[in-house]
C-alpha cells in the first residue's frame, strides 16, 4: 500500500483539528440511536462517522479562519455541509445509482443496513443539514443564516449537485467531451466545494474582493480534486482509496482520464492546483493550510 | 364510482383557489424542463403537478388568512411544504419502500421514469423546499424565514416524517397496538400537517393562544385524515382513490382499521373531526373553510 505524501505542517494541523471538531459536532447534532427508531439514527451515524477526508469541513473552517469567525459557528456550518455530502454518497451508492458495495473501506449504508434505510437516512441527513444552518447557534444574524441556506440549497439542488449526479448517470450511455465532463463535475462536486469556501465568506461578511478570490480558489481546487479522483479510479487500488475502483471504466463513463489521457490529466490537475493557490495571494499566512491543500489534493493516493 | 360528498361552499372555494395558486407557484418555482438535464426537471414536475388534494397548501393558505398574511408569502410557504410532501411520496413509492406503481391515477415517478431519476427528483424537491423558504420573497424578516425552516426541518426529518416512514417499514414485520400506530402516524403524516397549520401562525406572528388552537386543530385533523385513509385503503377502489388499495393488508401492516375494526375507526375519525373544528372556536368566520375541511376529510371517498 502506497502512502500518500505527507501534508505540510499547516495542513496536517488543520486536518487533525477538523477531524476532531467535526466528529464531535456530528455526534452531538445527530439523533441518538435508541428506542424503536434506533435503526434510522444508526444508519445516519454510520454514514457520517466512518472516516472520510472531511475536505468540505476543512474548507469551511479554514476559510472562516481568514475572517475571525467564531469556531462554534464555523463548525456548525461545516457539519451541515458534511451532512449534505454524506447523504449524497449514501444515495449515489444505491443499487439504482452507482451500485457501490464499498465506501471508506467499509460496506456502504445499503449493504450494512438495507436499501429503504439508506434512502431514508439520506433524506434525514439532507433535512438536518438545513435544520443546523437555520438554528441561532450557527450565527446570531438570521439574514446570514438565510444566506447560508440559500447558497447550500442552490449548490446541492437540481441546478447543482443533484443535477450533476443526473448528468453522471446519463453519461453512462453517452460519450462526453472535455467541456461536458467539466460541466458535470462542476455541478456534481464543484458546487458543494464552492459553497464550503463561500460559507466562510458569508459567516465572516467577507468583502466582494475576498469572496471572488475564494470562489476562484474553490473552482480550481474542485476541478483538480475531481481530476485526481478520476486518476485514482483509473490507477489506484481499493486498499489505498477505501472504495471500489475501476468502476467508471467498467460503466463506460467518460472521465477526465478517458478524455485527456493519464499524462495530460495529471498535468492539468497540477496546473489547476498551482493556480488555486495563487488565488490566495491576497490572504496572509493564515491561508497556508488552504495553499498546502491545493497541492495535497492532486498528490494524495487515496 | 362513488362520488364524494360535496364540500361546503367556503371549503370548495378555498380548494379551487388553492389548486390554482399552488399549481401556478410550483410551475414558476421548479426548474424548466430543458437542455441536457431536462429529465430531472421533468420528473420533479411530474411528481408535483399531477393533481393531488393539496391538503397541506390549503392549510397554509387558510391558516395564513386568519392573520392577514400576504398571499404571495403564504403561497411560497405552501409550495415549499408541497415540495416536501411530494418528495416523500416519490421516495415512499420506490421498490425498496412501499413499491407502489400507481399514484393519483398515474404511474409513480419511478415507473414513469426510472428508479435513479425518482431518487434524485425526490432529493431535489426536498432541497428546493428549503430554498424557497429561505428566499426574501417568502417573508421580509429573515428571523421568520429561519423559524419556518427550523419547524419544517424538524417536522420532516428523522424525528418527524422520515422517522415515521422508518417505523412504517419496520411495522411490516411487527404488530403495533393503537398507541404504536398513533405514534407512527403522528410522525409520518401528522408532523407535516402540523407544520402546515403552524406556517400560517409563524408568518402571521400569531399569539401563543392562537398557535395553541391551530396546533390542537392540526393534531386532531391529521389523525382523522389518517384514519380515513386507512378506511379507504380497506374499503375503497383504485378508481375512487387514484392509488393502489389494499396494500396495507397485503403487506401485513397494522392500520387503524386492523386494530380498531372498521366501525370503531369510523366512529373515532368522526369524533376527531368534530373535535378539530371545536378548537377553532376562537376564530371568526374566516376559519369556516378549515371547519368544513375537518368534516370533509373523514367523509371523502378518495
Amino acid at each position: 500500500m502506497l502512502t500518500s505524501p505527507k501534508p505540510g505542517r499547516a495542513l496536517s494541523d488543520a486536518m487533525a483539528e477538523t477531524s476532531r471538531l467535526i466528529n464531535e459536532a456530528i455526534d452531538d447534532l445527530l439523533p441518538k440511536a435508541e428506542g424503536a427508531d434506533a435503526k434510522l439514527s444508526e444508519a445516519m451515524r454510520y454514514g457520517c462517522l466512518g472516516g472520510g477526508k472531511r475536505l468540505r469541513p476543512l474548507l469551511v473552517l479554514q476559510t472562516s479562519a481568514q475572517f475571525g469567525v467564531g469556531q462554534s459557528s464555523a463548525v456548525r456550518a461545516a457539519a451541515a455541509i458534511e451532512f449534505i455530502h454524506c447523504y449524497s454518497l449514501i444515495h449515489d451508492d444505491l443499487p439504482a445509482m452507482d451500485d457501490s458495495d464499498l465506501r471508506r473501506g467499509r460496506p456502504t449504508v445499503h449493504k450494512q443496513f438495507d436499501e429503504a434505510t439508506a434512502i431514508l437516512a439520506g433524506d434525514a441527513l439532507l433535512t438536518i443539514g438545513f435544520e443546523v444552518l437555520a438554528h441561532p447557534a450557527t450565527h446570531e444574524d438570521p439574514a446570514i443564516r438565510c444566506q447560508l441556506i440559500t447558497a447550500l440549497a442552490v449548490g446541492a439542488g437540481a441546478l447543482g449537485m443533484v443535477g450533476g449526479q443526473m448528468l453522471d448517470l446519463m453519461g453512462e450511455n453517452q460519450k462526453l467531451d472535455a467541456q461536458g465532463i467539466t460541466r458535470l463535475q462542476r455541478l456534481k462536486t464543484g458546487e458543494l466545494i464552492n459553497f464550503s469556501c463561500e460559507a466562510g465568506a458569508i459567516l465572516g461578511r467577507a468583502s466582494p474582493h475576498q469572496r471572488q478570490a475564494l470562489k476562484a480558489y474553490a473552482h480550481d481546487l474542485g476541478l483538480a480534486f475531481q481530476m485526481a479522483d478520476d486518476i485514482l479510479d483509473a490507477t489506484g487500488s481499493e486498499d489505498d482509496t477505501g472504495k471500489s475502483v475501476g468502476q467508471d471504466a467498467a460503466a463506460g463513463k467518460s472521465t477526465f482520464v478517458s478524455i485527456l489521457g493519464l499524462d495530460q490529466a495529471r498535468g492539468q490537475a497540477a496546473m489547476l492546483a498551482h493556480q488555486a493557490a495563487e488565488h490566495l495571494n491576497i490572504f496572509d499566512e493564515r491561508a497556508d493550510a488552504l495553499r498546502e491543500l491545493a497541492r495535497y489534493v492532486v498528490e494524495r493516493r487515496g
